[in-house]
């Protein structure tokens, strides 16, 4: 194989790859966004493992392999985006090449069936409805681990999938540290922190509609460029840069919820939007990782949008909508965004204690991966946990273990990359602040600079660097989660005591 | 090749051509039901051209042929469906083989990319905007004729592709006698005819919303097993037999509009959801011809819906939503949704003249196909054969030429089938009656005889009865237009004389 012949064979994959993508990412959005007759499920089902195993087998066949090699063989003598594509295809490939195609198909069908399953299950608080599809999720991730191999845990196999270079390792230190500062600042905050006053009551959904284009639109989220849906769970997906879609749940006794998922999701969005057009050609328009991704998110969400600044700006906007915060002053709003209680539900939990919500799951499913733990045993333990770290129980099924899509959807090791993502977050600010000034932005309303600069050091690079390199050449440092700790701290510190 | 590793390879062809498809299909509801960002048009082209592309390259390999080969030599040792896949799969592959990979796959990106230019072109009233885009349209339909052959004339070609059996001489008969028998009738009803009351005024679009579920249920499409959407032009499309969508587009200024697109997609929707399961393993499900679906979309909305004893039950449902209809009574109603006049738009043509629009866009393309048309020449040509067959000239581009999708969508020849079906229609019902009350069952709101007749009849057998032994079996003759000529001059001089 020339070096054109092998060029040529992995643009054709990712050709194809890309069509397949596209189809597969649209049946999700359709299923989720406007429902899907219960009868059509099989047959989605099949479609959508066909166009998966499509994908793998064209991915999987030998001379992709043999691409790679030749242009291993080559080194310098390629561009910067061809050297990422082969490392990227090769580290992929030596992954994939482990599952049989059989095997990989298979789940693709089983976890098309088991979503719309986990939402009734969820719906119906029955555990037993998803447990045999949570069995065979864990059996294939199980068996996952050991096609993929690791040199410790089996665990590691698949964080690493989502998180290059995470083992269990690394997390376990990671969120041993997490625990022991965040576990009694929360119990500080708890038993002496300053009341704030909180938002409650209902807030009209149609005018929850209305603030959606003012909060995408200060993020920078370009809706021309996308499409807007409502979903029980809200994702971000992306059919291509220029057709980033992100999707909202409305719920009318809580203004904030909505609000900061389009936030969070925006700020996904604004990454995929945000990546160099020639990257696409190459397979390499995706996030550095699943935590880098996580980063933008969280980083909008949470260190820009529930700042004191943005309070400043967002105040007026409620006003217009709701009579509600008439007496309310900047301060209130402020300490409101930003009020930490142990609760249940992931999704809705505050910046402080959100990683305790990840460490219950990085535990279970580390267990779930050496077989200590099983697919039965997940509401008891999940309950278990939820009571040691946050003190909380939860009191239904659908506020516990079946809350999250996650599993039926087949990813496991996903998880701990929501925590590791928010610790870049908070390193990368840092060292944002040192040319950008965050708080005039967010008072001007006009991100520009701050978008501008993760568009020049994140995002415009897509997978092109890896989350080790993005990090160094960003800020300087190789990853430090002492930033993010640092930051929850003050942060936190000063708005209860 | 065995027998088994024949049926096997055909299979697992099907299987791949249906995920392909569903994809295909997701790819222009989405498109068409909630817009696209445009800067993303040139990446979905591509997608949707590679995914045709896909199932073409799978389909066209000879390995097909030697599948179809090695169980045409089994004849009566196959089952029926088996029969008619070999069947229907010989003739498309012979036809198809001709069409090199590559023109196919560049058609279908065209195509993916001159819609939404034919939708811009149509508001803007901009026919040059679209035209280089039909040009190479009609250029790829022509040489398609050159590819799959003709005996005589090359439009014989893709009227054959729609309508299996069609060809020009039939279709000039057809419509020649057709016009000489609709056009002095219609000539005799505005010189002499009594004058009907009209529905004129604005008509609230969510009432007409509300509307829209009892008109589908009336026809028996199973919302459960499919969703409705709003669109430019009204379609209906499967995904599968439990996923079949209808759109429809709401005017305030026109309440039959939307009320009979909606009629008419069900009828389309019924055929669909109604085909035996086991039909699409065999890839048989779909309708037996253009024809013949047309034949049922028509036989619901106009021989079921626009009469006497639909308006009976449609007067009281009208007036629940609408303060307009205290005054009406049922023939008075009955008369207003029959009225019929020269007129402009085929998709708002009432039923007695609509032949006479296939009859201009047939007369066009023929000419198209031969090259005694240029695609630049339409514009004048359409006003001129508008104001030849129906005594009326287009106001305005979007009123004329470039009111329907269908040549941007690349489809040539496939008109015609609209009013060949309708006289399958008519056909059908003569031979229903013998068993069916059909006045009775409007009446009773309850449809069930009727469809199913029709399911028996048609709906069921999908591809696997070619229209004339389908026609055959169920009305006992061969195709006779008489059916439908009679029944247009009973009803319309009952009407108007």
């Amino acid at each position: 194989m020339t070096k054109t012949q092998a060029l040529d064979h992995l643009f054709r994959t990712i050709e194809a790859g890309r069509a397949l993508g596209i189809a597969q990412s649209l049946l999700h959005w359709d299923a989720t966004t406007s429902g899907v007759p219960e009868l059509s499920l099989a047959v989605r089902g099949e479609a959508t493992g066909w166009l998966g195993g499509e994908s793998f087998r064209r991915f999987i066949a030998p001379e992709t392999l043999e691409a790679v090699e030749t242009l291993e063989a080559f080194g310098s003598g390629l561009s910067e985006y061809e050297n990422a594509m082969v490392r990227e295809t090769g580290r992929a490939y030596r992954k994939l090449k482990a599952v049989p195609p059989e095997e990989f198909q298979a789940n693709l069908s089983l976890i098309a069936q088991a979503e719309p399953v986990w939402e009734t299950a969820r719906a119906k608080c029955d555990f037993e409805m998803v447990l045999p599809y949570y069995e065979r999720i864990f059996d294939y991730q199980r068996r996952l681990c050991d096609w993929y191999g690791y040199e410790k845990h089996p665990y590691d196999a698949l964080l690493d999938d989502y998180e290059k270079g995470a083992n269990v390792d690394m997390l376990d230190t990671f969120f041993a540290a997490l625990k022991a500062k965040i576990v009694p600042l929360l119990k500080n905050i708890m038993d002496n922190g300053r009341k704030p006053a909180e938002i409650t009551g209902l807030f009209d959904i149609d005018k929850q509609r209305k603030l959606m284009p003012w909060l995408t639109d200060f993020i920078g989220y370009d809706r021309k460029r996308g499409k807007v849906g409502e979903v029980e769970h809200p994702f971000c997906t992306s059919l291509c840069r220029n057709d980033v879609r992100i999707t909202t749940k409305y719920h009318e006794d809580s203004l904030l919820s909505s609000m900061y998922s389009i936030l969070h999701e925006s700020g996904h969005a604004l990454y995929e939007q945000n990546m160099a057009e020639e990257l696409e050609r190459y397979a390499l328009a995706d996030g550095s990782s699943m935590g880098m991704h996580e980063s933008q998110s969280r980083l909008f969400e949470n260190t820009i949008c529930r700042s004191r600044a943005f309070a400043g700006i967002l105040l007026p906007k409620l006003c217009e909508l709701y009579n509600y915060f008439t007496d309310w002053d900047e301060d209130m709003l402020y300490r409101a965004v930003n009020i930490t209680r142990p609760s249940l539900i992931r999704i809705e939990a505050d910046e402080l204690t959100y990683s305790l919500h990840i460490m219950v799951r990085y535990e279970l499913e580390k267990g779930l991966m050496t077989g200590s733990i099983k697919a039965c045993d997940l509401p008891g333990l999940w309950d278990a946990k939820y009571e040691e770290l946050l003190g909380v129980r939860p009191d239904s099924l659908a506020n516990g273990v079946l809350q999250d899509v996650h599993w039926s959807g087949g990813l496991v090791g996903y998880f701990p990359s929501y925590a590791v993502g928010t610790a870049y977050g908070a390193q990368l600010v840092h060292a944002m602040e040192k040319t950008v000034d965050i708080e005039t932005a967010i008072q001007n309303g006009d991100l520009t600079p701050v978008s501008g600069w993760l568009k020049d050091n994140v995002h415009r690079h897509g997978m092109a660097l890896q989350p080790a390199d993005l990090l160094l050449r960003a800020t300087g440092e190789v990853f430090n989660p002492d930033y993010y700790v640092d930051y929850l701290s003050g942060k936190f510190s000063s708005l209860y005591m």
